[in-house]
C-alpha cells in the first residue's frame, strides 16, 4: 500500500491487485474497509479477490502484462508482495527449536536450544503478552531489542525480553492506521470470548484548526473484560492514541479502568473526552448488555 | 501565554510581566525555559520577577499603564491570571470537610463528610494517585468525570473516582508542552529520592517530512525505580506521547518496564526507538550510576 501511495504520488498510473475482498487482513472489517476507501478515493485500482496467475513478457523478456483470476493487466512495472517468511535453515541444520508459527525459539534472554547459541531479528518467534502465545511477529522494535539482549548476554550479561503485544502503523496516504494487540479473530481463535465495539470521535476541540475524526475499536475479553487488542484509523494523532492504548493493553487493564484513565484535556490537542475514552465507555456498556 | 499567543497573533504587542524567573512554575527546568524561548522567539516581551504594584487610569477611568517593582510600561488592554481558588464558602457553612490544600474532600463515591451531599468539580480536592495525596487539581477532565459519578450515585448508583495523575497540557505558538504526574519538587517534597533525566529524539523517522525534536524528561525514585512524572515538549506529536507515559505512570510502571515498552514504529510517525524508550534507556543508566 506504501508502495501504492509512492506510485501515484509521481503520477504513476496503479492497479492493487489483493487476495481477499479488503487489505490488511489482520485488522478489523471497518479498518480495512477504510484502508480501501484510501486507496480508492486517492486513484488507486482495487481488484479484490485476484489470484495472480501469469506475469507475461513481450519479445525483448521485459514483463508487460500480468493475467490474475479477475481480468488481465498490461504493465510496465510489478511490485509482489507476498509476506515473510524466516529464514531458519541454518538453525535447524544443528539442531535448534522452531515455533509451529516459525521462527527460532528462544528463552527471555534469547538463547535457543542450544544454550550457547543465541537468536534475534525476523529469524525468530516472539511472546505475544496478550495471549502468552509464541507467534511469527517479524517488526523492527522486536529485532531491535532482541538484538540488545542477545548481545549483552553473548557478552556475560543478563538482560531480559519479554515479549510484544504487535504494536503497528502503515500510512495510506493521509489515512493513519494503527493496531495494537490481537485482533478480534486472533483473541477468537486464542480462546478468548471477545466483544468488539467501534466508536468515532474528534482528535481535538471540534473548532480547532487541523480537528480531523479518530476511529477506534478495541477488543475485549467477556470474562476477564481485559482490552485484548486496538485498532485506530483516522488522519490526525490516530497513531500515537494507539500507543496509549497499547500500554493500557500491555499492563493486562480491564476496559473499567480504560475508562478511568487520567489523559490530556487540551483544545488544540485532544477533547474533554477523547476518543479512548468514548471507545472504552461504550465497550463497557456493551459488555454490560452482552453480560445480561 | 495563550492569551500572549492570540493577542500577537492578532498583531497586539504583548509583554508578559511574570512573578519568576520563567512560566508554568510546576515543570521542570528545561521545559520552562522552552516555554519562554518560545515566548519570545514570537515577539512577546517577557518580564521576569515582576510584582504589579499599581493599575494606573488616565482622566477617563481606563486603564493606560501597569506599574511594576521591574518598571512601569504603558497600555490599552490588562490582563490578570492570578490562579484559582476553590469557592467552598456553601460546604463551609455545613461544616463539610477540606483539605488543607484546598477543595471539599470527598470519598470515592463524590459523597462529602455529610453523606446527603455529593461534591464534583473546581470546588472539590482530588486524590493523586501518584503519591496519595489529596491536592487540589482544578482541571475539566478530572470535574467532568467526578460529575458523572456524583450524578450516578446521587440517583442510587455505586460508581467509583479513584483519583488523577494530573495530566495537562498547553500550546505556546508551535511547541506543544505536556506534563503528566508529579514534578521532580513535589516527589521530593512527597518523600520520593528524585532522580530526574532529560533526552531530545525525533518525533519520526529523521527523512520524513514533518519531522520534530520531541524533548522527555522523566522523574524516577530512586528506591522504588517507578516513574513519578514527566514533562514532554516538541513540535509534533509530544502531547499525545506524553499520554502514553501517563498510563505508564497510572499504573506504576519502573523505568525498566517502560524501556520494555512495545511502541509503534513507522517512519511517518515514530522512530525505531520512540523518544519515550530513549528516555527510559537514559533514564535506567542513571538510575544505575546514582546507585553505584
Amino acid at each position: 500500500m506504501e508502495m501504492a501511495e509512492a506510485f501515484l504520488s509521481n503520477g504513476i498510473e496503479t492497479t492493487l491487485l489483493h487476495r481477499s475482498e479488503l487489505p490488511m487482513s489482520r485488522l478489523e472489517r471497518d479498518t480495512r474497509q477504510a484502508a480501501k476507501d484510501a486507496l480508492v478515493c486517492h486513484g488507486v485500482t482495487f481488484v479484490p479477490m485476484s489470484i495472480v496467475r501469469e506475469l507475461r513478457a513481450d519479445s525483448t523478456g521485459k514483463i508487460c502484462e500480468v493475467v490474475a483470476n479477475t481480468g488481465s493487466c498490461k504493465t510496465d512495472l510489478v511490485v509482489i508482495a507476498i509476506g515473510v517468511k524466516p529464514n531458519t535453515g541454518l538453525a535447524r541444520g544443528v539442531g535448534i527449536r522452531e515455533s509451529s508459527h516459525g521462527g527460532i525459539l528462544t528463552d527471555q534472554r534469547q538463547v535457543t536450544g542450544i544454550d550457547t547459541i543465541f537468536a534475534a531479528g525476523d529469524c525468530c518467534a516472539v511472546k505475544n503478552l496478550v495471549n502468552n502465545k509464541w507467534m511469527y511477529i517479524p517488526l523492527a522494535t522486536t529485532a531491535s531489542k532482541q538484538g540488545w539482549v542477545a548481545g549483552e548476554n553473548a557478552a556475560g550479561g543478563s538482560a531480559v525480553f519479554k515479549g510484544v503485544i504487535r504494536a503497528l502503523a502503515v500510512k495510506v496516504f493521509d489515512l493513519e492506521i494503527a493496531q495494537v494487540g490481537l485482533s478480534s479473530k486472533e483473541a477468537e481463535d486464542t480462546g478468548f470470548s471477545v466483544v468488539t465495539e467501534s466508536i468515532t470521535g474528534n482528535s481535538k476541540i471540534g473548532f480547532m484548526p487541523g480537528n480531523a475524526r479518530v476511529h477506534v475499536t478495541l477488543v475485549a475479553d467477556k470474562k476477564s473484560e481485559r482490552v485484548l487488542g486496538a485498532n485506530v484509523y483516522g488522519e490526525n494523532g490516530a497513531v500515537l492514541r494507539a500507543n496509549t492504548l497499547g500500554v493500557a493493553i500491555q499492563q493486562k487493564l480491564t476496559i473499567d479502568e480504560l475508562a478511568q484513565l487520567d489523559l490530556i484535556y487540551s483544545p488544540p490537542f485532544a477533547p474533554l473526552w477523547d476518543p479512548i475514552l468514548i471507545a472504552a465507555n461504550q465497550t463497557n456498556k456493551r459488555l454490560r448488555s452482552t453480560l445480561r
